[in-house]
């Protein structure tokens, strides 16, 4: 093995791969702008045809009074609790301990709002009506992440989340979706998107998760928070001359991919079952709720880096190029089912799980 | 005169114009884009290929150790001057009033970072030493903008920079440079980025002013100054999954016309004495510092829009296509020369200043 044969690298290689839409390369903004015509007007600071009339079509999809481009879900979301803050002049809000903003943003909440967070549940598993009930009622928003990415995508119930909004409209808590996957977990819910909607005050989706684009957040809700949500994406530097690289491309792939959830949460529920069938391989959840799982190994990463570096150089069949450590003896990866999965022809997907049987068994010894 | 004979509609619709690069449309991503190879690797949350060299490529420009690309110059200019507040333990900064901090940014600097501001020299001019020897030494950071966009982008001269940098390096003060048009002045100081860059602490240049790219900025410094500007701007969702549609295209348009600001410098000043040859008409500065000024009007804008729109329709050259109010007896254009101008046969030009004297004087009656 050379030094280049990383898990990364290996995997870059192989003729297959088992997740996601493809690589992240520059063809994904060629593909794109290729048929578009130059002379279309790029959007000026959040106003022009490009960027409103996507705003208009993704405030329709979530049945919402007004959505607002914004270049990142970052952005946007710390933006929705600050505007719920003010408005309840209490700065005092509850997320998930695996919430993006409690894990991912170097603290920006707390950083540039001095708002405060009480976390609810524990780090396995979702927020329940009971985690709610519990927090008190000296709080302004409550988010709620569907899919909990960071434990696999796991959902609560339906019935979960219409107590749980009842619950917050009764105490007068604000309660916001990050529904960065929210049309990933429409499958599964089978509801639209609007209707999951309107038991939320406000909404951000991504579009680059699902649906495939290069960047970009929407943020919706009512005119009073979407207009203060632009005066905030203003103060933030993110009311760009141009946003359009990323709008037209999430519009282009939106329209490619957007009736296509169902396919990936097929392909989830049996790429996970392919995974489970194998010695000592387990997956979070057992049975996907969306297009995504994490792919549990009870073996340090160093052993499972070997392994799936074989896997990749014998079968051909990419498994992942970024495996997580979780402690000396565990280690995992996330799953999220695009349009590669059908590519792979029935047979080499098989060979490549028998391939990785053998070796998970020999591990065993 | 249809409904649609608007300044912005007649602007449009002429076959030369007076300044810019050309229209704002998606040709501009699709030129810079079209003969690079798609499987060229996207940047992935500020790191890869594509944006390290060019990072590498600015911090070199700048003569600094270190450049950081940020999706907007609002974004950067923020985040730097609460480096240097938090560094002193000081949230007090200094700049001039017409400063973009303090008129475009909805107040960001003040509601995300309880900065306190003080506004040197009056509305009309640029900063002098007097006005840095008077703020006192109470200040984090004092904030230079070159040109000073807002008055039709005037300079002090190089020997006051100097010791305005010398002052506040004496007293402890941080110096940041708002270079939106850096790249812009160097003709007039004859000096290169870097030299100029030398006397400043940090560095903020914009990549679609002069440039003419689709959106962004680079922020340079000390490593210490720009490892810190890399966690905020992951607080301010600005670390974006990929930056490479701006990143890509700033190089592209960087390499197709830094070396142009010579002529744009000259052509400003072509241009400025063509004006200041019209009836009544006068420009800020009288004569051109850098690529842009101001066009003046002793008229109200309603008179004005009315005459520029015949100049449009008589003469196919477009003048402005956006006219803002000083008064109800004054109004005035901001003009940034590009690669438009050259592109004007000489005799067009003369004939539009000749039809524009015309009607100038016939307001005199």
């Amino acid at each position: 093995m050379t030094e280049s044969s990383t898990l990364s690298n290996t995997y870059n290689e192989t003729k297959y791969q088992l997740t996601t839409h493809g690589k992240r390369n520059i063809q994904v903004l060629k593909e794109a702008f290729r048929k578009m015509e130059g002379d279309l007007d790029s959007d000026i600071y959040g106003k022009g045809k490009v960027i409103e009339e996507f705003q208009e079509k993704m405030a329709a999809l979530l049945g919402k009074d007004q959505a607002v481009f914004f270049p990142s879900g970052t952005m946007a979301e710390q933006i929705a609790l600050r505007i719920w803050c003010d408005d309840k002049g209490l700065q005092k809000v509850a997320y998930h301990p695996l919430s993006h903003l409690e894990i991912h943003e170097e603290d920006g909440l707390k950083e540039l709002h001095k708002i405060e967070t009480v976390l609810l549940a524990d780090k396995s598993r979702v927020i329940e009506l009971e985690d709610v009930e519990g927090m008190g009622e000296d709080i302004a928003c409550l988010l709620l992440e569907l899919p909990q990415r960071e434990i696999g995508g796991q959902l609560p119930s339906y019935e979960t989340l219409e107590r749980i909004s009842k619950y917050c409209s009764d105490k007068g808590i604000k309660l916001h979706l990050e529904g960065a996957r929210l049309l990933e977990v429409l499958p599964y819910y089978q509801k639209s998107a609007a209707e999951i909607c309107t038991l939320f005050d406000s909404v951000y989706i991504s579009l680059y998760k699902g649906i495939g684009g290069i960047a970009g957040a929407i943020l919706a809700g009512d005119r009073h928070f979407t207009e203060k949500s632009k005066v905030w994406k203003r103060r933030y530097g993110g009311d760009l001359i141009s946003l359009y690289p990323y709008i037209l491309s999430a519009d282009y792939y939106y329209e490619m991919r957007s009736h296509k959830m169902q396919q990936y949460y097929e392909d989830a529920q049996e790429l996970a079952s392919h995974f489970n069938a194998v010695h000592t391989i387990t997956t979070v959840p057992s049975i996907p709720v969306s297009n995504m799982f994490h792919v549990h190994f009870p073996y340090s990463l160093v052993q499972m880096e070997k392994v799936l570096i074989e896997v990749h150089l014998q079968t051909g069949i990419g498994i992942t190029g970024n495996l997580k450590e979780i402690d000396s003896n565990s280690c995992y990866f996330e799953a999220s089912l695009g349009d590669l999965y059908r590519k792979i022809p029935k047979d080499s997907l098989a060979n490549a799980f028998e391939y990785l049987d053998d070796r998970m068994k020999s591990l065993l010894n």
